[in-house]
Formats: structure tokens, sequence, C-alpha cells
């Protein structure tokens, strides 16, 4: 392994409170980076740098933490672009396509998702990404299902078994065997392939699934040794929070809609909040008070969300501005969130942040500071840094 | 001058009713597209094109016209970040930061103000904008205004005079004198470097200017050869849109506050509104009623309004995403508004489509359809084309 300098950092934003000038996101001025291999070596002001076999010079742009998106679906295949369109002109969301994506899924062939999948991957990372959960959910059946994690275990450790994303239209008359099957033969074929498993909890569509029922499958997935995350309380209120708190889960994705008991159970617990502003831009849905979870002393994560029905995004800068826009987050919550806040969503210490150790995931910004991430909405200023 | 036929175009925006599917987008499937030197040679469907000199493959992306941003400030030097961050945290936008601005570009050389206009023009069309007018009105002196458009003319035919975009901090006490200046002295140094007279028509900021004023300064610059444009309505009901109306200017910029008056003049009018919705995002403010314009048959164009206070925003993309989102536009006419409309704007029939003797300026998205420009907000999905 070879060491690289990386210097001409105009603004680094470490995520180490400890460095730089001590607000959470650790911003250091004229700093430089050292890289062995796959980890950083050194962290600190260019004047006291070490050498180092190579140098990379970045004249003066900023550099963040990669992203970390901890919420994507990934592995689909097919095009909902029609569906979006007429639910801009008026029609409601209730998790209904999905079946759509699920068609196309089945039917398409391991190289076609590879290649769909390679391409979502590429693009994200082009955007700054450099971690991505990926999760199943668009093939429901015990073969789709593991098919998708194999693959996207491919591209990621972070996988996310979902087989209960929703209950199948065959299923629809006798839901229990949804539930057995996804508890049962569904998640033994999965299971090897997945870190994580999730579900869609939310009584507001009669798709998703409730309480009880995701209770049964988070509870068979723990069995079989994989980690909790929870879809909830998207559409409406709802126990999908609770839920995830009572289960000790690493991260409860949506929240839209909180109580105040929601937000209590959050405050106290090491659940982390996931907010997809994504989603609420893509289906005209209310915004989560992200101010008030802050505020209240809840963990909070941004993230994407990726899929072709409810948020066809994989930029993380248009979630950090619209987290600022719409949820009453600073820039300085909103990068945070998206880097050391999501890397604790998929409870990882590794990533997330740019310190001593961390691993090498830089991303560079084609402006001066991380502010400019919000401050120039829409423009593509972020890009995963390849070294070597 | 060398033909191209452009093939491998799964989808192509013409921009033209009478091609295609008959929509004001003219859609075209499996399109092809001979270019020769700067202009269109000919268009239609793939299978019955002519042959070329050179050929170039889209490989089945979508085409559209290259984006037309009828509206923005590209000219000026410093870093407003910072303002920005604090505004998203409470303070009120009402014009007064324009001096920060001010004072940067003033300070600038030549070389740095060349530089830094030269690198926004590419990032726009990296992002699909082929065509981009551009304004003075950060330099305030005869001087420093017939700088910013001697600069601004070697990137784009489309220069404004904008010297009537706030009343400077030195002329507060004295603004008829200031007047006096932009419709005399200034106005003489800048006429031969500009198309266009704009002023920021606005009673609700104290920086900016009267009907009175305004109309003083675009009939002097209409008696100096300049066609007209106006910034109106964007901090409260106003008389903008009434005077753009009067003096049959091209455009009236903003909208944000229409009383049912503005809306009945602008409907039979050959003013067009153009719609700046990276405004309202940057600045939390209200949102215009997009929909309403267009039922009313009114013209509408939507651009970026690109400046470093209120939107330092240069996609398109963005914009078209928040029209839909936010003002009630379908994808095609938010499209159609970036393209055909804003080249209304700007009294122009050679670009903003894809039609026979048009200028060659075509912009391909990695995607398989114009849909995915709003489908997929923040992806930087479109660039201009270079051909040769
Ligand atoms: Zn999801
Ligand atoms: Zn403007």
């Amino acid at each position: 392994m070879s060491t690289t300098l990386v210097t001409g950092i105009g603004e680094l934003a470490t995520g180490d409170p400890a460095l730089g000038d001590g607000s959470a996101l650790g911003l250091l001025s004229d700093a430089a980076v050292v890289v062995d291999g796959d980890h950083v070596a050194w962290v600190g002001p260019a004047r006291l740098a070490p050498d180092a076999d190579h140098r990379r010079d970045l004249g003066g742009r900023a550099v963040v933490p990669g992203f970390v998106d901890s919420h994507s679906h990934l592995v689909f295949a097919g095009d909902r672009a029609a569906e979006f369109a007429a639910r801009m002109s008026g029609t409601p969301y209730d998790g209904g396509g999905i079946a759509t994506s699920v068609a196309a899924t089945r039917a398409a062939t391991d190289e076609e998702l590879r290649g769909l999948l390679a391409a979502r991957v590429a693009e994200m990372r082009a955007q700054g990404t450099t971690t991505v959960e990926v999760k199943s959910g668009y093939g429901l059946t015990v073969e789709d299902e593991a098919r998708a994690l194999r693959l996207a275990r491919e591209v990621t450790a972070e996988t996310t078994f979902l087989g209960a994303h929703v209950v199948p239209a065959e299923y629809a008359d006798r839901r229990e065997d949804y539930v057995a099957l996804v508890t049962g033969p569904m998640l033994q074929a999965c299971a090897p392939h997945a870190r994580w498993v999730d579900v869609f909890c939310e009584p507001h569509s009669a798709h998703a699934f409730t309480a009880d029922e995701a209770r049964e499958v988070l509870l068979a997935g723990r069995a079989a040794g994989l980690e909790l995350r929870v879809h909830g309380n998207q559409l409406g209120h709802g126990p999908g929070v609770q839920l995830a708190v009572e289960l000790g889960a690493a991260s409860v994705d949506h929240c839209t809609y909180l109580t105040d008991a929601d937000v209590d159970a959050l405050a106290g617990s090491a659940t982390v909040a996931t907010l997809l502003p994504g989603v609420e831009f893509s289906t005209r849905s209310p915004w989560p008070d992200g101010r008030r979870l802050l505020d209240t002393g809840v963990s909070v994560a941004l993230a994407t969300d990726c899929n072709p029905g409810t948020c066809y995004s994989s930029s993380v800068p248009f979630m950090l501005a619209l987290a600022v826009r719409e949820m009453g987050l600073t820039p300085a919550e909103a990068l945070h969130a998206a880097t050391a806040g999501s890397a604790k969503a998929l409870r990882r210490n590794d990533i997330g942040r740019v310190t001593v150790g961390s691993r090498a995931d830089l991303t560079v910004l084609d402006a001066p500071s991380y502010l400019h991430l919000v401050y120039r909405p829409g423009v593509p200023l972020a890009r995963a840094l390849d070294l070597g």
C-alpha cells in the first residue's frame, strides 16, 4: 500500500469536533490529508503535513466526508416516469405502483440487473456518495429476493432484506401466508446476503404491514442474525417509530408524521430518525420537522431513498438543500446528518468522518466551502475523490 | 462546413407541434437530426434520415432543445455563502446584500471577472444550457457597468444593461442623481455592449426603483436602441408587470405577486412572464401560480436568475423540478417554458426548438425521456451536445 498526501484543501469538514473550529463539522481551513491504502493516516493543517509517496493538489477546493446514503432501493428494472408525471398531475401515492417495478424486476436477467445497479452506484459516486445501503423488495419471491441481495452484495456491504416491502397482489387475500413466507423460506434464502432486515410498517396503506406483522418480520430477521431498520410513519401517524424504538432498530426511516410521544421515544433511544426529503418533494407530502427532532436530542440522518416510485433522485446534495429549505436544518446540520448521522444509522464508526483510521472516503467540491452544497441547489459540485 | 447525422435519439423533443406526437413539445421517438455547421438541416424518424459526412450515435438517449436561460447575473466576484446561510436561519432578504457583490466586483480585475464568467458559462453548458442572457448590475459606475457588459458580450449576444439594479449606497440620499447617471452617461457607455435594458422595479425595497424611475430608465434605454425587460413583482404587489406591458417589454421577470389585473394585462400582451423558482426556493418566498398564468393564456418562461444573492443555481433542470412541484406546471410545460418559452422572452426564433433552420443547440440526457429531468431531481442528467 502506498500513501498519498492530499493538499490544496481550502476547507475540510472532518466531522470531528476535536479538530478545527470545534463545531460538529470540525472545519479546518488550508488542510491536508494523508491516505494510506484504504484509510486515513493523518489529518491536519497543510503546513504540518508529513511527506508521502504521492501528492494530489485540490486547488483550494472544499472536501467533506463521502456521503453515506443509508437508504436506497437500487435493484429494480423498468421505468415509472409516466406514473410520476401522473402523480404530479394529482394522482395520490399509496404504495400500489411498486407492483410495476416488481413485474419488471422479476422479468430482468441477472446481467440486466447487475448493469442497472452498477450504473446507479456509479451515478451516486459521481455525486459524492461513497457508501450506499441497498434494499431488496422488488422481487417478493424467495428466488427474486435472494437474487436481489446477492447482486446488491456485489456492490455494498450494507444490504437490507426487504421482503416485507409490500404484500404482493397474489397474497392480498391471505396476508398471513406472505408473512409466513417472508419470515420463513424467504428469510433463510436472503439472510446469507444481507446485513439488515427492514419492513414497510404503515397502517395507511393496504399494501404495507401492520405493527404486529412488522414485529414478526423484524424478530424473525433478528433470530436469523440480521440487524433491524424500519420504514415508518410515512403516510400518516402510526406504530413504526414506537416499534423501531421498542426493538432497538438502528434507524426508523421517513418520520414524516410524528406525535409528541414518537419524538420523546426517539429522543430517549439509540434509534436514528432518518429523513428522506426527496420523498416529500416527489410525492408533495408535508415536511417532517427536522428542527424539532434535533432540538429534542434525536439523532438525525439524511438519505435519498432513491427508488423508482416515490423519489428517483440519487443526489445527496439535493437532500441537503431540501433539509435546509424545508425542514429547518442549518447547512452544517444537514451535512452532518448525511455523513456522520447516516453512518450512525448504519452503526458504522469507520465512515462519515475524515479522521485518522476512518475509511479514505473523501468527497471533493467544486466550491470553496461545504456551504455551497446548499447555496447552489441543483448544481453538481460534489464527486467522490478517486486516488491512484 | 461539414454535416453530422445524430442518431440513436430515443426520444426527441423538437418543440414543434407540427412534428411527432402533435403536442407542444413535438415528441418524436427513434429520431435523427442532421446538423450542418451551426444549424439544424434535417429532423425526422431515424429510418428516413439522409446521409451526412459524420455520424454520432447517442445510444437511445433523449434529446431536448438546448436550455435557454433568459435571466442571469453572471458578472460578479466575491462569495456570499455566509449571507445565504444566515438567511436560511431567518434573516429576511431586501436586496441590500447586493452591495457586497458590488464591492467585490469593482475590486476585481478584468482577467478575474473573465475567468469567473467563463467558468459559469461552462458550468451552465455542462448542465444543458446553450444560450444565456447575462446582466450587468454589480458595477453601478459608468466604468464598471460598461466593463461588465463588454466582458459579457464576449460570451453571449444576450447582454442586458442593469445599471438600475439597485440604488448604490452612495446615492441613497440623492436617488434622482443616480437615475440621471443611469439614463445619461452610464447608458451611453453601456449601450454599445448591450442588447437589452432592465430595471429592478420594486416599491417594497428601498434599494430598488419606483414605477416612475423605472419608466424613465426603460424609455432612455429604448431611445438608445435597447429592447426592454423588467424585474417586477418579486417582493410584493407592485407596478412592474403593468409597466412592462405598457411599454411592450419582451419579458417581466419574477411575477411572484400578481393581482387579477396583472394576470389580465399579461394575457392580453406580447410580454412573457418569466418565472424564477430558484429565487423562491433560496429566499423561502411564496410560489407564483404558474398554472393560472398558463390557463389564462400568458406566455411563460423559466430561467435560473443565477446570481450570488437570491439564487446561486445555474441548473435549469432544478428549475423544471420546482416549477412542477410548486407552480403547477406539467413536466412538458416546464420544459417548453425553459426552451421555446425563454426563447420568446428573448424574442429569438432561432433557438429553443430543434427544427430545420434553428441553431444546432442540442441537449442530451442520460435518460430515455425528458420526463426524467423532473422525475430525477438533483441528478445531473443533461449536457449540451458537443459535435465535432
Ligand atoms: Zn424506502
Ligand atoms: Zn435577476
